[in-house]
């Protein structure tokens, strides 16, 4: 039932993604559209929505602008990863920055966050102040991840730091703006925060895990990527500092090579060791909220993080 | 009296803007300060301080953050322009792009265009939905600019359309957030926004005019640079449509020659012409206001914007 409800939603969301990023400017709703209509696991807006329902709040329509907000952060995120990642694909299809060229997708990813600040306008300073956090954080994580990226190292902490910042905020921000929506209490809207941020943490490293052993085909994108670009917690997941850049350079595929080399040496093992214990705590958070079905789709949706194969 | 005040409070907008970028990223605090330090007209600020002042306001601290916000997506989208005109220097200082590369400069731009929103959360929605449309317009304009660029012509509605965008839009959002926070009628706030949809206008055709006329010793960046990026603004002040990217395939100094061809057909006289003309309408504007020395000083603002030589 609920299921069913947030799936009939998600398509007001897609709707809402559609609409907001309507342009005189055919350029930029062409590439803006190129990327939502590409698809996604929606994860975020689902989040938002099923936090809301989960707190009390009975109008899941009233919740859509701020779903698509969240949805519409990461998209501006993906635009600029891409150029910054030299990327080509994404959810299988040709990426804004090969198609658009650099300039364009630059300002296509500026687009698509300044429509992030048009949907959030409308509320007030409790749902922006979250939501600039989130932002924030999420630069700055991005950021790190860059500069671990060049360094060629990267350790356990800074790892933490990085998925943290990069994605757990988001998603807890997501959380608690459905919560704040419904007109949970203090108590409800942490504990969604709480579950959102160890649902994120969890999404992350299980996405970096899919970098190394998932199937090209299945992912839409290509895999090894993240690696190249620092993002790989596997290396750092067994405790051990990696340069894998330097690693990089003395193998004739070196990415390939590095990726068979952590298949091999019980690296991802581990990872996926703490990805199940991050998620034993995302559950445990929902523990706090009074039963219904909107936090039984919660616990579901961390079991579909943990398993998910794209 | 005012002149003096404004000054001082200008002072204050800097220390917020240096504050609000404090981050525990060392390199997205030092690339963003790196571009704050390296100073500005501060034109912006300027005018959401005197709009406030010219609409009854009296207490002008209050007003700083807002100041400071006008600005720093301001700052945002030179950052980023720099990295899409591979520029290397601006105010006499290197880029972010040319420092830190272009990965990074990418993230700078998005972590000061976050700390914008950070800025303005606080605000009710009536701030950041007039903030959230200068935003969006911005970014319209500059992709409009960038598609006329690669498309190598221009003509004068488009030229007319790019520069609403991409720079009257904020100078009449930083007005009317201004007087608005003044408690400011309706109609204030109205004229406030003519005068500085005006006053930007002015500011670009000046500002493209420089591009063609300046010394770059006193502009403190290359002169001839937004001519090759398709915003110069005297090829179509004339009327004519220009082909400048073909004209400057065939001479042995391109940007040079058609530099020295655009002093010497009067269009750079007409684009002055125009100026005086936009000029005269935000003068005008302010008509509408009681008098006070805030609008004194406003109307001096438009002196200083059509006379500046950097």
């Amino acid at each position: 039932m609920v299921a069913i409800q947030i799936e009939r939603e998600l398509l007001a969301v897609e709707k809402q993604l559609n609409d907001i990023v309507c342009s005189e400017v055919d350029l930029l709703q062409d590439a803006s559209q190129h990327i939502i209509v590409s698809g996604g696991k929606r994860v975020r807006p689902r989040l938002t929505m099923l936090a809301y329902l989960a707190a009390g709040g009975e109008d899941l329509s009233a919740v859509i602008p701020l779903a698509a907000a969240v949805e519409l952060v990461h998209t501006a995120t993906l635009v600029h990863d891409d150029i910054n990642d030299h990327s080509l694909t994404r959810r299988g299809k040709i990426t804004v920055h090969a198609r658009w060229g650099r300039t364009f997708a630059l300002l296509t990813g500026d687009y698509l966050f300044s429509k992030v600040y048009e949907l959030m306008a409308p509320y007030g300073p409790q749902y922006n102040i979250l939501m600039a956090r989130a932002c924030v954080e999420l630069v700055e994580g991005e950021t790190l991840q860059a500069a671990a990226a060049k360094a060629g190292t990267v350790d356990q902490e800074t790892y933490k730091r990085i998925i943290s910042l990069k994605t757990a905020s988001l998603f807890e921000a997501s959380a608690r703006m459905g919560a704040l929506l419904a007109g949970g209490d203090e108590q409800t809207v942490a504990a969604l925060g709480e579950y959102a941020c160890n649902l994120g943490l969890t999404f992350q490293i299980v996405d970096d895990v899919l970098d190394i052993m998932g199937d090209p085909e299945t992912m839409g994108k290509p895999t090894g990527n993240d690696l190249v670009q620092g993002a790989g917690a596997i290396m750092v997941q067994n405790g051990k500092k990696t340069n894998h850049q330097a690693a990089a350079a003395t193998a004739e595929d070196p990415i390939q090579a590095m990726m068979a080399r952590l298949r091999e040496s019980g690296a991802v093992e581990v990872a996926r060791m703490q990805a199940q214990e991050i998620a034993r705590r995302a559950r445990k958070a929902l523990e706090q909220l009074p039963p219904s079905p909107a936090r039984d789709e919660l616990r579901i949706l961390v079991d579909l993080v943990v398993d998910r194969d794209q």
